[in-house]
This record gives C-alpha cells, structure tokens and sequence, in this order.
C-alpha cells in the first residue's frame, strides 16, 4: 500500500478486509445463537461503512445520539438510540419517528412523561435497566419505577413497549477473557430474572444487550433477543488488553508522519497528536501507552514492533518510544502506523478513511 | 443568557468579555515589556477570535500545523508554523510562502536539507531550541547542530535566519506560581546564554519564546524578544491548576442537556462525552476530574458550585457528582454548565462557539 497512499498528514487506514472479517464473525456469532444483530454504528459512523453490514443481513442499528440517527436515516429505516432520550432534541425524534422505526431508550419518568406530551408520530420505547455497570439505566430491583414506565407507555398510543435494553459496560474494566465472561454471566443472570417477571405480561419483550468484550468472546446469550456491540468493526489496543480480540483482528492504524528524532532518548517525534488519537491511553508493564507502532507491510500493516509505543501526546506531537537498536531504522519524512488505543474515539476526531487501496471514506462530520 | 440560547445539545459557549479582556491583558504585558506579541493561535482556531486581537494591534501569529496557517492565512500575512517542519507538506509550504510571511520551525538537518532542495518561495526559519522540557528542539549545548543548521540557511538564498524558538511546556507539571516562575527562569538562562553567543553574528535574532503559564505569572522576559502563549485566550480548569489564571479568566464553558438522575448515588448523567470535553483530566484532592461545573448567572457563568464536577465520561456520557443537598435543585431536560480541563482540546472537538449573547462562531474544520 505505502507506495501509492501519499500520506502528508495524519491519516487513518482502514483494512477494509480485517473489517469485513470482523463484521463476518459477529453476524456469524448473532445467527448460531439465533440473536438479533443490531451493530451499534457509534464507532465507524460513516453511511459507507454501513452498507458493508448490509451483505451480512443486518437491517438495524443502534446509535448513540440523535444526530447519528439522523444522518443514519438516510440508509436506515430501524435505529436505536442507546443513549438516555435527551427531550430537548424532541423536533428531531418527531422528525424521525415521522420518517423511520425509531426506537428510544428511556430510563425515568421526567422523560417517559415529557414524550408522552410531545410525540407526533409513532416510537418504540426500550427501558434503560442497570445490570451492574452504574452509568445509567434503572436499577432492576426498583420494579415501581419500570412499573411507572410501563404504564405511561401502555397509556399513550403513540409510544411502543419494546423490551429491556443494558450495556454491560463494567467488561471494559477486564483483562481477560475469564473476566468478561464472568461479568457478562451475571448481566445475563440479573437481566432474565427481570425478562421472567415480565415475559408473560409482554410475550414479545426483546432483550438488548451486548458490549463488544461480551459479544467477542461469550458463547452464553440465554434468554437474550439482540446484541448490539459496535467497537468490534475496528477493535482497538484497549479492546486487546480486556481480551476481546487478537491484534490481527484491528482494522484501524493512524499514519504519522516522523518530523523530528531523538536519539539521546531513542525517541521520534510524529505529527499526531491528542486531536488526532484522542487522549485515551492504557497502562500496560506499568508504561501508559497512546498506541502501539506496527511493522508495515506491502498490503497494510503487520505484527505490533516490540516496545515501541506512543509515550505521549500533545495537541498535534506525538512521542513514540523505540528500542535504541531500531532507531536508525526511521527517517524524518517517512512515516509510521500506529494501532490506535480507542478506535471509537480516533475515528470520531480523523472524521475520514483512507483504505489500504487508497479509496477515501468518509464519515457523519 | 439562559432564555435565549436554546441549548439542545452539547454546546461551548464563550464569554466575549472574558475573552477580551485575556486579549487585552496579555497584549499590554507584552507591550510593558517591549515583547513583539504573537500569540498561539491553536487553541481558539478560528479567524472570527482571530480578528478580536487586531484591536490590540497583534499582526502576527503562531499555529501548530500547516493547515492552520493555510486557514489563517486568509486574515493574516506572518504565520510562525511553530511545529518541526513537516517536509512530507512541502507543496503547503511553498503555496503559502509564494502568499504570506512564513515563519518555519526547524530542528533537523534532514529538514533543513530538505527545504533547501525544495523550497520554491523564501521562508524564514526558526531554529528550535529544547529548553528543558524534552519534547523536541535541540538541546543548547549541541552547538555544532545549531551551526550546521545556520551554515544550510546562510547558503541558500530561499531561507533567512529568524531565530531561536522554545517553548517552556515543562511549566505545565507545575501547580503554583512560584513553581512556573522556576521553570520560566531556568528557560530564560538557557536561551540567553545561546542568543548571547550568537548575537554578535546575528545582531537581529529574535527569541521566542512563551507558554501560557510563564508569559501570564512571570514579570521577568529579559533577552525575550517574542512571547506567542495560546491558551490564555480562555484558559480552563488545568491552567487554574497549573496557577496561570483565576476561575473567572476562565472565558469558555461546555452547556450539556441532563438526561438522567440518581439519586443513591447523587450523579447527574450528562449528553456531553469524550467526543465534546476529550478525555484530558486532572487530579485534585485524589480525585479524578474531566471539567468543574458552575453556577448560571443571568450573563453567563458565576462561581464554581463545590464539590461539583464530572467524575467520568465515555463517548457521549458524562457523569457529574453532586453534593447531596443539592441534587434535586437538578432537572432533566434543563443544563448544566461545565469549565473544561482543556479548553484547546475541547474546542478542536466542538468545531463551533455560542456566545452568551447567542452568536455563533466556526473555527477551522
């Protein structure tokens, strides 16, 4: 690829191929266990990107905010929106609703009550339930609130009772695969005692579920209706460290140029910075790491180069530590590729794509 | 301001007044002290801010990437690129010298190589000096560095000699005023034992110099001939810490719509993420925070409210602790509004401004 990729700046390189096959995996792993497969779209959101999960059956996605659906709306006739309903965007849920499948996700009755007064078209309504992360979602023991809920909506006619959606997001604080089954164990656990008590009342209750480290590596959904994982599409260096994915499996790296070496350090200076990675890092060895620089190859990108890593980011520098017997080997004007730690974030400020065949792909700005 | 805005999503909100009068102040400091000003300006990115310092008689200005300066270069025509020449943008580098005053930053002898080759235009060149904090430049006492740099410059009749260019950001682990005064000082004698070696052959040198912290507690520029600070433009929570600013310099502010409460864990749960703050955070009193939030005042903003801040942030979540007796002075569907830790991150997310009188202002995108 790096003949004919004209890189100047800093760049984000899809390997559209590693995506595929990650996009492949998922829709596999949704049918075996006969789950509904709602990709969350919060990591790539671009429309082009989409329509590669479209050769897989997926026909619905979840989204993170309204102007996702929004701009999603073009190629989507059945989104949800993951995230607590803002009611000050309610002009944009009614233009929505008015156009698509819209599903809402609520989880307290200033907000159930507010759509009751305000809705103009038809929307389905997830109720949010906290099954142990504690960012946001009804506690599932507080059945007189989920009870509020349901009533509200069973008593206006332009709101649907659409099931129990949860993101098990305490699988991001894991470092191996026994954690994240453990934890996803006892999401399940806490999320089908709750579908139980509600099953006979609501015989079609759907059950969202599904964090990208559950979806990854778990061959347990019982009693669960849809996963909606949305990271695995890219993975990432933060992704590996929870034990969701080998490094082959990461789809996204950031070319940076070098503009600057130092030897007395065994340091290179790349232009990449904190707006172009973010700021998101890990710790690994006791080091905090912005990404890991990986060995390039004639299609792409190959194995992580051994202790050589983003050390740290400014707004546009970057410092990239390398073992001293491999500093000559880099030249100012060359540049490096370097596995981003938090994709969803990366991809978020790069805003485009550059595939390892050099086609441009861009995204929701 | 509140009627008026109508805040639907995360919004950043500027305070003008606050902003001016950053502006005014530094620009007088600079003229009290002889100081040629060239303020930084990629922290506010954008030409419409731009424009409020031509009040203050500032014509030149620093940027951090060649794309910047092609935007800025729009409104102003002496552009210091204070970043190690990216010589993969040669072709920016010679459109904007065919156009403006372009200032480069130079600290390689491949670079320096490399643009005598080049160069179709003539630029100027800073020679960048590491004071003390180790990210790039040269370090002072490889003098033979330096000369083989000036011996390139001297023979190619496309590049003049500016000066030497540092910047102080070790001022940045600092937590008191007496701490920035340290560090600034030492970076004062450093430079000026270089300048006076040099200021006999180059009676016209220029040393720049000017971090945020340094150009807004120190009274000591002596041998300084150019300050170019960034930051102070808004400042935010981490220059409160660092010691360069009082919260009420503070002249940015992020206005995020609540979208839930809880109460046993006394949390609001904020539409404002990662993707609008960054992830840039700090430490105070062993606790991790991502922004403080403040009163709402008939203007703007007031004081701080205690014990009040965002205690963490995912994609498009925020999550603010609220003292207890206060929770339920909170409503979903109202805002709050949030001091960010870094304003220069924080700005480069938002892409665009809302003044409290409810103007909006874009930067470069």
């Amino acid at each position: 690829m790096h003949k004919n990729l004209n890189i100047t700046k800093p760049t984000l390189i899809i390997d559209k191929e590693k995506c595929m096959m990650n996009i492949q995996r998922m829709a596999s792993k949704a049918k075996r266990h006969q789950l509904q497969f709602r990709p969350h779209f919060k990591t790539h959101q671009s429309l082009e990107i989409g329509l590669w999960f479209k050769n897989y059956g997926v026909n619905k996605i979840a989204v993170s905010s309204l102007t996702m659906a929004d701009y999603f709306s073009k190629e989507w006739n059945d989104i949800t929106v993951a995230f607590p309903t803002n009611i000050l965007e309610i002009k944009t849920i009614n233009s929505l609703a008015s156009k698509i499948t819209l599903n809402l996700t609520v989880e307290n009755s200033k907000s159930i009550l507010y759509l009751k007064n305000h809705l103009t078209h038809k929307v389905n309504i997830f109720i949010q339930i906290d099954v142990g992360y504690g960012r946001t979602g009804i506690d599932p023991s507080h059945i007189d609130d989920i009870n509020f809920l349901l009533e509200v909506i069973e008593n206006c006619p332009l709101m649907e009772f659409e099931g129990f959606l949860s993101h098990s997001g305490h699988t991001y604080k894991c470092d191996s695969v026994e954690c994240i089954k453990d934890t996803h164990n006892r999401s399940l656990k806490v999320i089908n005692q709750l579908k139980n008590n509600y099953l006979s009342r609501y015989p079609n209750i759907v059950i969202s579920l599904g964090d990208t480290p559950s979806c990854s590596v778990s061959e347990d959904f019982s009693g669960i209706d849809e996963i909606r994982p949305g990271n695995f599409v890219f993975y990432d260096v933060m992704q590996y460290q929870i034990g969701s994915n080998t490094i082959e499996d990461i789809a996204v790296a950031m070319a940076c140029p070098i503009v600057a070496k130092h030897k007395n350090r065994s340091e290179l200076v790349i232009y990449g910075g904190g707006i172009h990675f973010s700021k998101d890092r890990l710790i690994e060895n006791d080091i905090t790491i912005y990404g890991k620089v990986v060995e390039k190859t004639k299609n792409g990108w190959g194995k992580v180069l051994a202790n050589t890593y983003v050390k740290n980011l400014s707004q546009e520098h970057g410092i990239i530590k390398v073992p001293f017997q491999d500093f000559d080997s880099y030249t100012i004007g060359d540049y490096v590729l370097v596995l981003p730690v938090h994709s969803c974030m990366t991809v978020d400020l790069m805003k485009n794509y550059l595939t390892t065949e050099g086609q441009q792909i861009s995204t929701l700005i």
